[in-house]
């Protein structure tokens, strides 16, 4: 059977984009829980998420369509897709090859500490 | 010590901020690893998030301020926060008080099964 044109119309009614046509997605490591990094996308990008397996995003910078791993090696192969209440954000739980992060970090948040319990409270 | 007037510069200089001002927020149970919801963040929730240690966001259909849980109950105490790698985003390791989600459920996900691993591959 050939592949759907696009994003299934009940699936892309749930979707509530922004002013860019975009929903946040965060990648998760299905087994550890860890969060890799939060990226964007369209209905296509969902689209060709769903359809291929490997998680697919919309860049802002680049404008235009980007497979992660497709330069680096480093797919997120992805396991599940949830929608979340308000249909504006989904949570991808993927098995990522290697590090998440260009920097070469294993998540894009390792290294981005702010503050930790102590300094949180006033 | 009186509290500062805003988000301390240093960090306030590494947030990559959308057209509206705002970055992600991902909550996550510090313990458990779930995602709980996705919100949003100015400057000054970051800040008051950071001063009180309760997640405090920026609503974008209210267009205003809110503190997690402060009508339903359901504070997420912020164990710890995190930001990405290019700064539009922030990953807030938190102690959620009950249900994070409006509807009850404990995460904001947890009601939106898109697909799961057999249905992901074409």
């Amino acid at each position: 059977m050939a592949a759907m044109p696009g994003l299934e119309p009940a699936l892309a009614a749930r979707l509530k984009r922004d002013a860019d046509g975009l929903v946040a997605a965060v990648a998760q490591q299905y087994d550890t829980g860890e969060v890799l990094m939060l990226a964007w996308m369209d209905d296509e990008a969902l689209h060709r998420t769903l359809e291929t397996g490997l998680a697919t995003y919309w860049s802002r910078s680049r404008r235009g369509h980007w497979v992660k791993g497709e330069t680096s090696g480093h797919w997120q192969r992805v396991r599940e897709v949830r929608l979340d209440c308000d249909g504006d954000a989904l949570l991808l739980k993927v098995d990522q090859q290697g590090p998440a992060c260009h920097t070469g970090a294993r998540s894009c948040f390792d290294d981005g500490l702010v503050t930790a319990e102590s300094e949180a409270a006033s």
